[in-house]
């Protein structure tokens, strides 16, 4: 989002305290030197310090807690709106991972009656993945996809890009997705599926995704942590 | 989202039922009448009933409380993307409105020293607002713009879009912006400034907009209230 323009001894402070965090010197949850410390280590001013460190706070690489000191953060995660979540994960050089935690057909109430425009008690494939980042859960997702639109879908896919599996497998192709964002508060759900406390922020995620002629293709239902992940989106006038 | 083809009774149900929440027959908070009294005052079949408060449910108009009965909740204000907030709440026939708490220069510190790419202690407007939908107050937003670029916006600004009297008073046309979005608790801000419990599920928006040569011209920190809004976020494949 930034661009640096020249260098300058905070900008280099920072660079060589951020590759001892990547390196392992400093570990996730540990406490940095001191200020007065770092100014002795580099030779710098209060100042200077102070600058590098806030720095790294912004870019969410450290924690300043009033009269505890600076302590390196579990480096967030950043999603982009326009990528799946597959790329958002490399991209950050983590590995992504999923699991199925139940892949079943449910009949066609509301809300699925009206999301998926499905007739009442219609068959519809559920299935409840949750997805990680290099082991750590970030996600849990209830997908559903009209059973008419991709039979015996929770029997076959197993893994890999579910909009990949539905366009090799039954030829169908997303034009357009919807997406409603809203916090909320982890419920029981959650504190099992991510380990995550009940009442800590979280983002539900509710997708519309449609084919080319609006027939619904799948709507999901999902849940990100929002300790450690961010979700970003870019907007042109 | 969805498009009905065709009515039917839970539709008419629901229908009535909506009809009779906006004139305020059943008011915000208000129980309505229970399944068994509605499949009387309609002639309809439980399952029916159930269906079109389902529907109301899904709505985001009604809620129902295991063992308690179906309350009239509070309409959810939906936010679209690519609108302004002005747009989406009058499209939603409220009246919007904003308040300034704050109007002040700042000096370009950590992190608008980076997110702005001011030079260090460059003065900075700031701006603090909070936003309303009839006269409820939703987001609260901290705006900063360089001083270079506005001289004097802290003092001259009063109301209306804040976009349209930076084109009108310094020729400021914004490109693109970049939205961060990220879950959080309410904290003693949000309680004072929006009148939410501390601990309430809201969404953190950092906003950053830029000119057509990338200059940052904006950098913003808001807040929106969880409880009755959500965001809504169309994607084309």
């Amino acid at each position: 989002m930034t661009k640096r323009t020249g260098n300058s001894l905070y900008f280099n402070i920072q660079e060589q305290l951020l590759k001892q965090i990547e390196s392992g010197v400093y570990k996730v949850g540990e406490r940095l030197p001191t200020e007065a410390e770092l100014c002795q280590i580099f030779s710098a001013s209060r100042t200077t310090i102070r600058l590098a460190l806030s720095e790294l706070e912004v870019q969410g690489i450290v924690e300043r807690i009033q009269g505890k000191g600076t302590f390196v953060k579990r480096k967030e995660l950043q999603l982009i709106h326009t990528r799946s979540f597959t790329e958002d994960v490399l991209m950050q050089g983590k590995e992504p991972t999923s699991q199925i935690v139940e892949a079943k057909v449910v009949p066609a109430e509301m809300p699925l009656h009206e999301f998926l425009q499905a007739p009442l008690h219609a068959p519809i494939n559920e299935l409840l993945r949750v997805r990680y980042a290099d082991n750590e859960p970030l996600i849990y997702e209830r997908t559903y996809i009209p059973w008419n639109l991709a039979p015996g879908l929770v029997n076959d896919y197993k893994e890999g890009s579910l909009f990949t599996f539905l366009e090799t497998k039954y030829q169908l192709k997303p034009k357009r997705s919807v997406e409603q964002l809203k916090p909320i508060l982890a419920d029981k759900t959650a504190n099992k599926l991510l380990g995550i406390k009940e009442g800590s922020p979280c983002l539900q995620v509710k997708s519309f995704t449609y084919l080319t002629d609006d027939t619904p293709l799948e709507y999901s239902f999902g849940v990100f942590r929002g300790d450690f992940s961010s979700y970003t989106i870019e907007r042109h006038f």
